[in-house]
């Protein structure tokens, strides 16, 4: 039975640079010969990314924060169980943009559904399944929105025309995250040059799983 | 303030006559001077009838019982805060085609999903609210999909083209929910002519709210 595959989720605000690095870190440990797959939530599942095209168009606010919760969980829950872990199971090694901490920091900081609320649904989708490393990346909001709106082919504004106040707390939840695990969490600072942030990721990524 | 409205819920598996009985106890309660609205699930209102376009079309093995019980569950918290309380606040009474019940009996009994996960997430969702009475049409599993694929202008073959067996198991859940549950829960024999089945649900419904 070959290896248990490594779990790599990356997190952060709008424009910090997540899907960037995420390939970046794919395209290095290939160069590692380690087999790796990209996936992104919500969805990464052909199940959830039904549930994707549900939640990220028409108006954000259609949904209280509870309704938008189980929205995600659901999602989550089948691309856990049909995607992420099946990869894992294979050997290869799954970078995920976005994941669980997500949740905490959209729906609970930014939106102000209880962090017990959010745990009580995340046990019952995932169970006690976690990502074997976190690389949350950390700017300050103007910067990543400002980022965010100049992107090219951006056509999913869902979350990003909601105010800095947002944010804000979204920010401040992740790191909250960050100091409340810190063996799973690393904070990124991404207000630098694409590869600076891509050496300190890798630098980050050799030593915690001992590549040479 | 007015008096806070009843809650009624009717279950049951598909072509037991649930739709067809909403409509009579509705219009009795009319006749009675009684305001009432009748809704159904999934959907109820607008956030919830979006999630139901999403569950209700489709392949549905496609996602997990988990998943599913989810998405359902997302559903109706926005139905019961957005729709159900508000409506009960106003002193009118509301009749819904479905609830939590359903997801009992279908991605509990009929996918085999826990009925603790089931509780779980219903906890979280729709907290301790629960209907002031169920009307739990019953009858021989065959004669209901019968009626149901008979039915005219029945698009939503959703659940119906599952096997017997299913069918079998969600008919004893929420012959289950029945005994689990008698203070809120009345079996309805639903295997006779339209009036008879209409005059017995009136007959429970005066006798239970103490109507003349
Ligand atoms: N370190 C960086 N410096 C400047 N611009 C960047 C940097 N990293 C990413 N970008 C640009 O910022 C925008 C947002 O980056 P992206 O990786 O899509 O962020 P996210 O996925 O976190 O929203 C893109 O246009 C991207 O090219
Ligand atoms: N008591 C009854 N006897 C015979 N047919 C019935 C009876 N009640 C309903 N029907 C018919 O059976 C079909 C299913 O009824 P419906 O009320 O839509 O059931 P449900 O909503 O439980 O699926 C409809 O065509 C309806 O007209
Ligand atoms: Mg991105
Ligand atoms: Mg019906």
């Amino acid at each position: 039975m070959p290896k248990q595959g490594r779990f790599i989720t990356f997190e952060g605000g709008e424009g910090t640079g997540k899907s960037t690095q995420v390939k970046r870190l794919a395209a290095a440990l290939e160069a590692k010969k380690i087999a790796t797959e990209v996936t992104r939530e919500p969805g990464g599942s052909p199940g959830a990314e039904e549930i994707r095209n549900l939640v990220l168009t028409g108006d954000p606010a259609r949904w209280n924060p509870l309704t938008e919760a189980l929205l995600f969980y659901a999602a989550r829950a089948d691309h856990t169980e049909r995607k992420i872990k099946p990869t894992l199971a294979d050997g290869k090694w799954v970078i995920c943009d976005r994941y669980s901490d997500s949740s905490y920091a959209y729906q609970g900081g930014g939106r102000g559904l209880a962090r017990e609320t959010v745990r009580r649904i995340e046990a019952i989708a995932i169970d006690d399944f976690k990502p074997d490393l976190t690389l949350i990346l950390d700017m300050p909001v103007e910067i990543g929105l400002k980022r965010s709106i100049a992107r090219q082919g951006n056509t999913e504004t869902r979350f990003e025309e909601m105010d800095v106040a947002f944010h804000e707390r979204m920010r401040k939840t992740f790191l909250d995250i960050a100091r409340r695990n810190p063996d799973r969490c690393v904070v990124v600072p991404a207000d630098r040059e694409v590869d600076e942030v891509a050496d300190a990721i890798w630098q980050t990524v050799k030593k915690r799983f001992r590549l040479r």
